[in-house]
C-alpha cells in the first residue's frame, strides 16, 4: 500500500494536466494509505499537540485531560466547528431519514425527574442554602434535615438526554396522529458527578427516542444499529476502527433488554460512541406515572402502549474518535532535493472538515495582492463555505510551511494568490489530500469547492 | 393599506397568468399588510395558544410562561427549528461577517469563575453534602461552617456567556498573531436563579465578544449595535418593532462605560433581545489576574491591553419577537362565496420558517399517490429543504382546512398531490403569503424552493 502511495506522489508531476482533484481519486488515495497508521499508542499524544497547537482545544492541560477522556472541553475555533458539523450531519442523519422523525428541545434542569440514586447533580441556590445554614435557632439535627428537605426540593441537572423525550411523548402523539412508529430526536449538554475536583463532566450528547410497536421493537433495534453504524463509517478513513456489538446481559440496565454499541477502536482500547437499547415500557410508564391509557397509540388496527429503543452518542467522543481516525503521519518524497521528511495530516472527511480552504499569498506581496485575497475570504464565507485567512499569517512564513501547518489543520485546499493572479486572474489550488497544485481561474474556486465538497457527501 | 391588500387579493385571478410567487412582490404584499396588525393584548394568548397548537412548543402552562418571560422552555418540533434556523442566522452573520471573528465554545460550569453576589448557582453532587450533613460527631456550627465551605468549592453554573470568551482570550492570541481588533462568538445554555420554584431558568444566549484598541472601543460599539439592529430587521415583517437605545447610565453595571439595548415592542412593552457593552479592560484583568504583561496586543505599532465590547443575546426571547412580529389576523375575502373570514398566517421570514413546504394529497388518494408524496418528501429532506408530511393527515381533512393549519404553523408552500399528477407530472403549489395556486411540474419544485428560499436570503 505504502508503495502505492509513494508512486502515485512521485508520477503526480505527469498527470498534473487532467482533473486530479476528482473526489473519487482523492478518497482512493487517501484509503490506500490509511492502513498505515494507527500504530503506537505515542499518537495520542502527537494528537493532543496538534490539537492544542491548531486550534481544536484549548491548550490546558485540564481541557486535554477531559478530551482524551471523551468529554466536553473548551473548544478552540476548529474543534468547534468540527463538533458543529458532526452534530449538524447526525441530526441531518437521523431527523430527515423518515418522515416520522421530529426534533425537540427539552430543559437541562428538572424537578420532576425521578434520576435515582445517591449521586445527583442539584442546581443549589446558595443565597437559599446558606439561609438555611445560617438558622440559629435550629438544633444541629434540624438543620441537617432542613439542608436535606431543601436539597430534595431543587431541580436535577440531566445526567442523560433521553429522559426529555419520553416526558415529551403525549404532547407528541398530536404530531403522528397516534400512529406508531415514530421518533423524538434531541441534541444537548447533559452532565455527570465529578471524580473528586469538584466540577461536573460536561457531555455533548445526541438522542434518538424511538416509540414502536411491541411487536417490532427488536427488528427496529437492529435497524437502528446498522444505520448508525453506516452513518459513522461513512466520514471514516479506517473504517474497521468503528465496529458495533451487543451488550453483555450483565451490563444492561434495569428493564433493557437488549443492547448494542457502536464502538470506535482508540489506541487505549474501544469506547462506545454511540449506545442503543431496547428500553421496553417501563420508564415511559413510569415518566407518566403509569397512567396506560394516556399512552396508547395505533400499531395497526390495535392499540398498544409503545416499546422504547433509544439511541443516544457522545459526540465529544465523536469528534476525538474522527481526529484520531484521521491523523497521518506520511513520509513524503520532497520535490527538489528527493529527502524523506515526515508530514502530519488530519485527513478529516470533507464535510466534516472544518476549515475547507485557506486563502494566502506569496511573500512580500502587495497591497493589491491582499486585497484580492480579502475579497476572496469575503466570497468564500457568504457562501458558507468556511475559509481560513491565510494571508494574515503570510508576512513570516514560507508557503512550503504554511501548507505543512494546514495539513495538521485538516484544510482541504489552499489558494494561493500571487503577482500573477492580478494580471491573468489565475491562482494556484493545493489540495490536502493529493498534495497537488493546480491552476485555476479565480472565478471558477468557489464553483469548484462547493462542488467538491457536496460530491464528498453525496458518495 | 388594508385597501390595497384587499384589491391585491380580489385581482390575483387576472394576474396568475405571470410568475405569482416572485419574493420581491411575495414581500411587499407583507409588507403592505403589516400595519394592520399588533393591535391588542388578545393576540399574546392567541399567539401561545397557536405555538402550542401548532408545534411551537410543549403544551403545558409552565413552558408556555417561560416562554413568554424570555427564556428555555420545552420546545416541540416547530419551535425548536425556528430557534436552530435564528442561531444559525445569528452565527452566520457574526463569525462569517470579518475574518477575525472566530468560534469557540466553553463549559457551562467553572470552579473558577468569581461570579459574585449571593446568587450563585452551584451544581452540588448530592452524595458529597449529605455525607457531611450526616457527620455525627460535628457541633452545630462545625456543620454549618463544613457545609459552606463544600459549597464554596463546588463549581457555579454560567449566569452569563461572556466569561468564557475573556478566559479564552489569552489562548486566542496566537489566531490573531497578536493583533487588534479581533473577536470570539459562543452560543450556549446559561442558567439564572429561580423566582421560588426551585428549577433554575435557562436562557440560550449568544455572545459576541470583541477585542479592540482603548482609542476605537466606542466606534467599534456603534458599528455593532448599528450591524444587530439591521440584522434584527432583516427578518421582520414591521421593522419598526425593533429599535435600539442607549442604557441609562444608573443601569449600566460596574465598569461598563456605555451600553445600549437592540429592543423588541412586545404587545406588554419593550425588552432587550441583544445587549451591547462597552466594559473596558477591568474584567479581562480580573479573569486573569491582573498580569498585564500576558493580555497585551498590537494595535498597529504600539502593545496595549484592549477593551472589551461585548454583545448578548437572548435567543429564546428572539424566537418570541418573531413569533409575535410574524402573526397576522388578516381578514379575507372567500373564493366563492365572498363571505368574509378571519385568517391566522404565522409570516415568518422565509429562512427563519420551520417548514418550507408541505406536501399534502387530495382525499380518498390511491397508493400511488400516496408513493408520489412519500417520493416528493424525501427529495426534499435530501435537499435539506425542512418538508412536513402532510399526507399522513389527509385523510381527515378538507385541503381549506390544511391550509389554514399550515398558515397557522407558517409553511411557505402546500405542494398538492392528485390523481392528475400520476398522469401528467403537474401539481399545485400554493403559496402562504400570497394564497395563490400555481401548477408546477414535479420535476421543477425542488429547484423553485431552494430558489426561493435563497432569494429572499440575498435580499
Amino acid at each position: 500500500m505504502l508503495t502505492y502511495c509513494v508512486r502515485r506522489l512521485l508520477t503526480r508531476q505527469e498527470s498534473s494536466h487532467t482533473s486530479l482533484f476528482s473526489v473519487s481519486q482523492a478518497l482512493q488515495v487517501i484509503r490506500g494509505r490509511c492502513s498505515d497508521t494507527h500504530e503506537d499508542f505515542d499518537q495520542v499524544s502527537t494528537l493532543l499537540n496538534l490539537c492544542t497547537d491548531r486550534h481544536y482545544i484549548s491548550p490546558d492541560q485540564s481541557h486535554r485531560d477531559s478530551f482524551q477522556r471523551g468529554l466536553s472541553c473548551s473548544y478552540a475555533p476548529l474543534g468547534l466547528e468540527l463538533r458543529k458539523n458532526l452534530l449538524d450531519q447526525w441530526w441531518h442523519s437521523v431527523t430527515r431519514s423518515r418522515a416520522q422523525v421530529f426534533g425537540i428541545s427539552t430543559l437541562s434542569c428538572s424537578q420532576e425527574r425521578a434520576v435515582g440514586g445517591d449521586r445527583e447533580l442539584k442546581v443549589v441556590d446558595t443565597e437559599s442554602l446558606n439561609q438555611v445554614l445560617d438558622l440559629k435557632e435550629l438544633s444541629r439535627a434540624q438543620l441537617s434535615q432542613e439542608a436535606q428537605r431543601l436539597l430534595r426540593r431543587m431541580a436535577s441537572l440531566r445526567t442523560n438526554i433521553f429522559q426529555g423525550a419520553l416526558e415529551q411523548y403525549v404532547p407528541s402523539l398530536d404530531l403522528v396522529k397516534k400512529k406508531l412508529p415514530f421518533g423524538l430526536a434531541e441534541t444537548g449538554l447533559c452532565f455527570q458527578p465529578s471524580d473528586g475536583s469538584g466540577c461536573p463532566a460536561e457531555v455533548t450528547q445526541t438522542s434518538l427516542v424511538w416509540f414502536c410497536s411491541p411487536r417490532t421493537s427488536g427488528q427496529w433495534l437492529d435497524h437502528w444499529a446498522q444505520q448508525r453504524l453506516q452513518w459513522w463509517r461513512k466520514f471514516a478513513l479506517g473504517t474497521s476502527d468503528f465496529s458495533s456489538s451487543d451488550i453483555p446481559e450483565d451490563e444492561l440496565g434495569a428493564g433493557v433488554s437488549r443492547g448494542v454499541r457502536i464502538l470506535y477502536s482508540f489506541p487505549w482500547g474501544a469506547e462506545p460512541l454511540e449506545t442503543l437499547c431496547n428500553r421496553g415500557d417501563a420508564e415511559l410508564l413510569q415518566a407518566h406515572k403509569g397512567v396506560r391509557t394516556k399512552l396508547l397509540c395505533r400499531d395497526g388496527r390495535k392499540s398498544v402502549v409503545p416499546h422504547v429503543v433509544s439511541v443516544t452518542g457522545n459526540m465529544d467522543r465523536g469528534v476525538m474518535a474522527y481526529l484520531c481516525n484521521s491523523l497521518q503521519q506520511l513520509k513524503r518524497v520532497e520535490d527538489s532535493k528527493h529527502v524523506l521528511k515526515q508530514r502530519k495530516v488530519l485527513k478529516l472527511h470533507p464535510v466534516l472538515a472544518p476549515v475547507k480552504v485557506a486563502v494566502i499569498m506569496v511573500r512580500g506581496a502587495t497591497v493589491e495582492i491582499r486585497q484580492v485575497c480579502e475579497g476572496l475570504l469575503q466570497e468564500f464565507l457568504e457562501a458558507r463555505i468556511s475559509a481560513w485567512p491565510g494571508y494574515l499569517e503570510t508576512m513570516s512564513t514560507s508557503v512550503e510551511q504554511l501548507y505543512a501547518r494546514y495539513d495538521e489543520m485538516g484544510v482541504l485546499f489552499v489558494v494561493v494568490v500571487s503577482e500573477n493572479t492580478l494580471e491573468s486572474g489565475l491562482l494556484q489550488v493545493r489540495s490536502r489530500d493529493t498534495t497537488i497544485k493546480e491552476t485555476m481561474h479565480i472565478s471558477e474556486v468557489k464553483n469548484f469547492l462547493a462542488r467538491y465538497i457536496s460530491a464528498a457527501d453525496n458518495i
